[in-house]
């Protein structure tokens, strides 16, 4: 029965400061999911003594002690030797290990470095992990001690080699090992317009904490809410679509994706699939509309083109905008970004076209223009909306949050809901 | 005398994988630079005996244990009491301490909650470590240990409080505790265009390892070069004055920073103070430079505006590309690339324009085009460069490199250097 994890993280490169590590992260974030409780992190360089001590701290610990890193063919990678010392477990060679390393390089076109032999080795006991991605493979075992047996995962330190081999063979054994016979099925909600607490009192009525477990994650500028269900198999799907049903009806006007689809992947999608042609005219955020939606693959079957319209002179000349409108009421203001919108729209041919203007900061602000506020418009046919909003926080911020009004508004005028109205943020 | 330290980071957060411990890198990065050996980074949730735990385990290891995290208001706070209870102290309250916070909630305008008063008390024996930014201050304390002292630094685990602290307090402290009289200096090169290896080879024969410790850290697409210079005051800065001497007359074309600015920040720099008016026109980079640009505050000051042209009628239209040349040569091309930053520099009466167009993939390459061809022009008085590159890697990757060129163009160009003939990546 595993309860309890200690996560082993090994390589100089993170003691050093070279390399950030976001393994530790991830996999943290994937145990609380299925209910294991993380007693530790603990890092250590590629020194012998201080692996080893980490390596005999985390079995006292923890029921499975998860690690990264220190598999690889060079003389500093030290995990397996370690762990064969300390269990006084002898090492083994794999010969399937070593074949699929050998068509590794086959494919490559180069000769296997006799080092790489070194990834075949295991102790013995050990079960190997498959790693279609790379040539370390990892292993599982495990060692009784005094009060408890402790099952060792090692993986290699690479992310994307790491990441499939939890998800697809280390997560599925860890659920199997809770001994319950029951599963964990997962929904994601991506939000946005809607307050990390405003939609945890949302939900709050909604679910009750027997029926699932409930996580948010806030991402600036976008909020995601997690339903975890765990339960027999058969129940905890039905549980699962029932309540994630619930939370539709009551919070779906701020859900923007199910999964992990980004804001601007949704806009490229629904345009995409409407047909809808796409002008973007740009003043404050400089750019970074187009910068996100040209992000997204394929972006050129909707992306007609973005005129990022910095100096009230290119906001005329380029867009139209009249220069009685720039002197009554300013280039920050409802009048201005229509204007820019419309003008976008009929110079690029577009079926829709957003505009922003706004004072991003930290200079340039007035009394009647502080740093924070935007404008925002969105043309179409027949449609003409535009907002003026009070934002707060550094450049980068007022940038990024309005590109995500900009972007909710394609994706609302994409599926035929009302544009302009919502406050940012409802609590 | 420190020679040994472990980082200790805490928090619920962490061991659920809501957030990365980014702190620990920063922390780790500094500590490698004053030569001060990380022994284990050691990670624990809210949970008082695994505190304890942590703590006690810490201390027998490290002369010096840095810990972020666990000194706010609130219950579940837990350091500053794990730490009284472990080496048998007392806590009191620090007047100052509690006058600061006051002082922080007055010009906030609200009371200060009766919770806060939890952040002024510190272990006696404790040194307080000033907070000018947030509520809860830090401390420094000696324990003694069998074997050694263990000095204990306590920080908030919010990045923005604790950096400063870090900075200004913690490491001019432990430099001093090193003991040997010697300082480190310390200078950071931002290059571009240069491989990892290349830099390597290129430094290693003008440094040699008595005379300073040389680091590179690659953050796509640069890479920084730090020489650490350890010696006595005065015989320290004057030896990194003649190597920086000397790293600037071997790589110098390749360097766009000294410190810590972006490329951005010079380019914007460079073309405010010669008072050079820039428009950008852009395909395949889709408003990234412009958004790049607009990062920096001020902008407004050079940058006129931004033509993101995805389509092929958007490039004829607005920026008079002729469809001949469209016909003859294809959208990626140099002809092509300067007509469009040609007409983005009339359209806009700017001095100087770069443009950008290529097959940021992964769709869209053809065996003539391949994914990750791209072409640059850059468009100036007397001036006309054009040049073909063909890049590896995804759409972002690819996105944000081209963009890197065009912006170190533009630098080179302010700088009335040669621009568009370096290979993209010197080895």
């Amino acid at each position: 029965m595993i309860e309890r994890a200690v996560i082993l993280s090994t390589g100089d490169e993170i003691t050093s400061g070279k390399v950030v590590d976001s393994n530790s992260n991830y996999i943290a974030d994937r145990l609380n999911e299925i209910g294991v409780d993380l007693v530790s992190v603990i890092t250590v360089g590629d020194v012998p003594e201080r692996l080893e001590w980490a390596w005999r701290t985390a079995m006292q610990m923890a029921d499975v002690v998860i690690s990264t890193g220190g598999i690889g063919p060079t003389a500093d990678d030290l995990t397996t030797e370690t762990i064969a010392r300390i269990t006084g477990k002898q090492l083994w060679r794999d010969e399937p290990s070593v074949e699929h390393m050998q068509r590794l390089f086959a494919a490559l076109g180069r000769p296997m470095p006799e080092n790489n032999l070194k990834q075949a080795l295991f102790p013995e006991t050990a079960e190997v992990i498959q790693n279609p991605l790379g040539t370390a493979p990892g292993f599982r075992m495990a060692v009784e001690q005094a009060t408890h047996t402790s099952h060792l995962v090692v993986m290699p330190g690479v992310p994307r080699e790491m990441k499939p081999m939890l998800e697809q063979q280390v997560i599925p054994w860890l659920r199997s090992q809770r001994g319950s016979g029951k599963i964990f099925a997962t929904r994601i909600f991506q939000t946005f317009g809607i307050s990390e607490s405003g939609l945890d009192e949302a939900v709050a009525g909604l679910i009750r904490p027997q029926e699932a477990k409930v996580g948010f994650r806030a991402s600036f500028p976008q909020i995601s809410l997690k339903i975890m269900v765990e339960d027999y198999p058969g129940e905890a799907e039905k549980r699962l679509a029932e309540l994630s049903e619930r939370v539709r009806d009551r919070v779906g006007s701020y859900i923007y994706a199910e999964g992990d689809s980004t804001m601007e992947e949704v806009v490229a999608e629904l345009l995409t699939q409407k047909q809808l042609k796409l002008a973007v005219a740009e003043s404050c955020t400089g750019g970074l509309i187009g910068h996100r939606l040209t992000n997204v693959p394929g972006s050129s079957a909707f992306f007609v083109g973005d005129f990022v319209t910095y100096s009230n002179e290119m906001k005329c000349e380029l867009l139209g905008v009249s220069r009685n409108t720039l002197r009554e009421y300013g280039a920050v203001s409802e009048q201005c970004v229509l204007e820019m919108a419309a003008g976008a729209r009929a110079r690029a041919g577009a079926d829709v076209a957003v505009a922003t203007s706004g004072v991003a900061g930290p200079e340039g602000g007035t009394p009647e223009h502080p740093v924070g506020t935007v404008c925002l418009a969105l043309v179409a046919d027949g449609v003409k909306a535009a907002r003026r909003h009070q934002m707060r926080g550094a450049r980068d911020w007022i940038k990024l949050l309005t590109s995500q009004v900009a972007l909710d508004w394609l994706r609302r005028h994409a599926l035929g809901l009302p544009v302009g109205e919502s406050a940012l943020f409802r609590r």
